[in-house]
């Protein structure tokens, strides 16, 4: 047993010498750019201080909900009225007997790397790692943490109808240099089905038609560039594809505001005619356009009544998707209006295809124009990651990809680009060491 | 080429000594209690005996006809009229080029198990095995191999009209310890489409409504839970979600009994009617739901006309099966009715996605209450076992599986849980190998 | 590093002294049958020579052509006007960072076995490989490279309106003995939904019925069968299966003749209808009937107005294709008419459901009569290769496979025949290693 390594030691998931090489001596240090979080922006312009741990690890993260429930433990204790010390005896617990699951691997990094516990958090150290945690964010801040994290900018999420008040101050702050961009999510503008969709509009300014709509949209868009976005994000089912005549769209989107809600069909079709519009827009302004679908949100309704979304109950969808994907790519491709994309699906199964897609519509505009995005939410644990970084590379162009993103509402995450960079080192350095690839592309050339 | 190992040898699928620490130490010795077994209850109770191994492994099990059909041997060999001592050897002749497939294993450990044969069964060797295994034969029985393999409980199949003698004799018979369960397995009375369905009611005791049926299948139930039932078993294409009111599957039914099959969308409805009622007695009574999907039956009609089902002509689906399956356990959910739930498709895509879907519908009601089962049928292969277990464990939580089940006709496949086990101590040994888990969770949470 | 691998040395993807020795040993050596391929005949009868590598390899490879465009290359350098050198520098700059993907492998195996050149293709070398390569071409022809590759038959793609003009000749020139016959193709005579599909039957010489399609295409085929033709070839979206009688079959044949286009419907009846005759037909004259799928065709409309098909555009498609495929096999299989069928879907999900579904149609016909094929296309990299034999092995009967094909369209891609047995003789090697296959199955029956 003299070959076992340590349990999460410096070399954790560097399995080769090169791999070691490739994280210590060249990802290890580099920056974060994290383009694509959901932070809040105002957390970060008020510094915001956390009392306890379990106020930053468990107060809206719906993976460790998820874990819990799963382990049998009570809601009082996730997301209930239960102590925030006994919450974190349950967590502690819990996590102890995760073996397998990423949650086991961020919740130790963010302990080793952060709080500087190198020991394991149980039932039985739980004490132990509240006491340490609790000491320790007395010095850390929502800023101090992004700092120390190598964060050289990053991306929130955030409605067009946000006054991004909070990313004004921010940028005024001399004393924050970090920069703190907005994202451009509509997807409530694109939600015509849902009953408080007229709510919306009048929180977007009072909309009477389908043009105005798409007015106001590229208004806010102008707005946020204006403050540096450079990212656009959409979250659906499947990306949809049903193309109509502007007096369809007009007329679809017309009934809606008379209270008649649109079919099935109805609702795709405006989805279709607005996401092009916005799609043309974003080519023009040079945003990037992310969609992520495969995924099926809020199953439990009985929960979801309770916590609403983001509670932990969504789940991996399987309804195919390449077919309507490329369809809609090519009707922007046609007029030489399809923007740099980043096509994610939350089903695994989905990598092989999308990379293909993407494939289809490279041209000299950018290195990877539309591209397949990193593993994340249910697929961004080891065996997750790998087998994209794998698809991404024997399909596509890994070279290209724009890398890692956190997708958190947490301060910690930035460890998980750490986790990311170790496996893609690990992944680069195996290849090498097996014969696979040359150690030094660039010395090696002659021999 | 010191490192190879022998062929199946004590540490066969260990790759490390962490491994073979928790397979020898404490995996292989454990009791095994098979949930879902396709065993005769009567073969059990009188004790049957079996002439020669030809009898024992391909009287009924559908992969080796299936793997012997690939290798081109004539249907006379597989189920024909060819002589047992024949069939053995065109069974050995094919197997002996099954390199990668699970039954080369399994029969190798059969034969070592049970019949002390460590050598390797070939065309030429097929004598010598064929002379051993029948003596040997000579002192085994259905019991005397259930107890020597471990087994403390299994679980039958059994349709509710099944009188569950054979149940009862083997409860009464002081000379047998092992608890041989029933479960109830209502295909038949979902399968309303089917031709002899109302031959089926007949057997159900005369029903002349869908109330009728309903309360019949409640009665059988309760029968089946005095007798110790714990677990029920749904195999279908897909998990239908097509809900209607009591009055619509009461028109459905009573069409169908005049004699008018119904349309697909009809039978989809009443199936959606039908396990809901039942979804919401397994919950009542706390009986497992076992779902199964993903697969298309009797893909060849003419070999389906000549040989009957499980004649190994099946083949894995490709349905996309999430979406009505989510809503389906949400239906339960809603009214705080859905009991414990393991979920199998035989389609390995579907693995991700159904953990997701699992970890959506958890509570306190149990551990891991709706679950991903084990790998099983087209999926019980090294590569699908570790699948199924790398993905629970990343997308779930793995220490609360139930575990594996044989899903067997023969007396001799307990190896599998051998199998399933080695798979599952090196899958973990391999963690804890590379430091991503730690070694003992216990004693070294603070170092 | 003392175990750190040279770059593609000798052994290259053999892991292990087993896999080193089954390949150099056995794999190495043995002849190529190349049953699958898109070679020009004609080059081959005049034996064509080349002026450059990139006339070689940029000339008409779509792979590489998708990989430039990912990597930003401009157009100009990939189909356009740029030189041939300067091309050939752009693709050495992009291939140089394409780490993990199989055009990396193949490229540097085609330097290294057609060229001699054993380093490293990247910017700074593209002159001296440029050099190297165009002086060895002066002494390389078609002839000559399918000789010196080891092949032995080949088996080109050819449309049923071909002439076969160039077979007959090359057949007629005994300066060349590999066997070039041709595939018999006829996915223009099922694509009647296409705008050109009545210039297409004008070229089959005039075609005023369905009963005439069939009949004019089983001639064309007994003619393709007198000049050795052994497989057929059919690519599609999805395998159809919705079935008429031969009265709905010539009605929409007729209506497409009056020039009314068919519905998605109709279209899928006349593509059941007609293949079912070849199948038949396939039968009859025992003929292998290829069928492949799970591809999305030229999914930029406006590079395929540009540059036509196969222009590196298309993707992997998601639609289910199960259930109509195995209802399809057992549609010719009811009545004995199943052909030798080989299955492939480019999209690498369809692994598993393929090889069950081949399994539920075997005889003793053939071994393997229904296989699923290797590997190829979008999936002819490390890990597919890897997964699709695994998959094979686990669920069907990897002996029976009749192994790789190329698919190419260029006379150097013969070392993808090297890459799949380097890759299959290391898995082989891995499971005797591992003591999951005996070391020799032939010697060591008894120990």
């Amino acid at each position: 047993m003299t070959d076992m390594k340590r349990f999460m030691d410096e070399d954790f998931l560097l399995s080769s010498e090169t791999a070691k090489h490739l994280y210590h001596d060249i990802a290890e240090g580099m920056p974060i750019i994290d383009y694509h979080c959901h932070l809040d922006p105002r957390e970060i312009f008020e510094d915001r201080q956390f009392e306890n741990i379990t106020q930053v690890w468990l107060g809206g993260d719906h993976y460790k909900w998820r874990l819990m429930r799963s382990a049998g433990v009570e809601e009082e204790y996730i997301t209930g009225n239960a102590s925030d010390r006994e919450k974190f005896q349950k967590w502690a617990e819990t996590l102890s007997l995760a073996i397998g699951n990423p949650l086991y691997h961020w919740s130790h990094l963010e302990l080793r790397r952060y709080f500087g516990y190198e020991g394991i958090l149980n039932g039985d150290t739980a004490q132990e790692v509240w006491d340490l945690c609790n000491e320790k964010l007395k010095n850390m801040t929502a800023r101090s943490l992004i700092v120390d994290s190598g964060v050289k900018c990053l991306c929130t999420t955030d409605d067009p109808a946000d006054s991004l008040e909070w990313h004004q101050k921010i940028a005024a702050d001399p004393g924050f240099s970090v920069k703190v961009l907005p994202s451009f999510r509509p997807d409530k503008a694109l939600g015509i089905e849902k009953a408080d969709y007229t709510d919306y509009l009048q929180r977007l300014g009072g909309i009477g038609s389908f043009a105005e709509l798409t007015g106001k949209l590229k208004e806010r868009l102008a707005f946020f560039v204006s403050l540096g976005c450079r990212v656009s994000d959409h979250g659906m089912e499947a990306v949809p594809f049903a193309p109509v005549t502007a007096e369809e769209a007009e007329a679809i989107f017309a009934r809606r505001l008379s209270g008649i809600l649109p079919s099935a069909q109805e609702a795709k079709q405006f989805r279709t005619a607005l996401l092009l519009e916005l799609g043309r827009e974003y080519h023009r302004l040079g945003i990037v356009m992310q969609l992520h679908f495969g995924v099926i949100r809020d199953n439990s309704q009985r929960v979801f009544r309770a916590l609403g979304p983001d509670a932990g109950i969504d789940s991996i969808g399987d309804a195919p998707s390449v077919k309507e994907l490329a369809a809609f790519l090519n009707a922007l491709d046609e007029t030489g209006e399809l923007p740099k994309t980043i096509l994610y699906s939350l089903n695994p199964n989905d990598n092989a295809a999308l990379v293909t897609v993407a494939g289809a519509f490279q041209n000299s505009e950018a290195v990877c124009k539309v591209q397949h995005g990193s593993a994340w939410w249910f697929n961004d644990h080891k065996a997750g990651m790998q087998e994209q970084l794998r698809t991404l590379a024997a399909d596509g162009f890994l070279a290209g990809s724009v890398g890692m993103l956190t997708d958190s509402r947490s301060f910690l995450s930035y460890t998980r680009h750490e986790y990311f960079r170790r496996i893609l080192c690990d992944l680069v350095g195996t290849w090498v060491e097996n014969g696979e690839y040359p150690r030094d592309e660039k010395r090696s050339g002659r021999s």
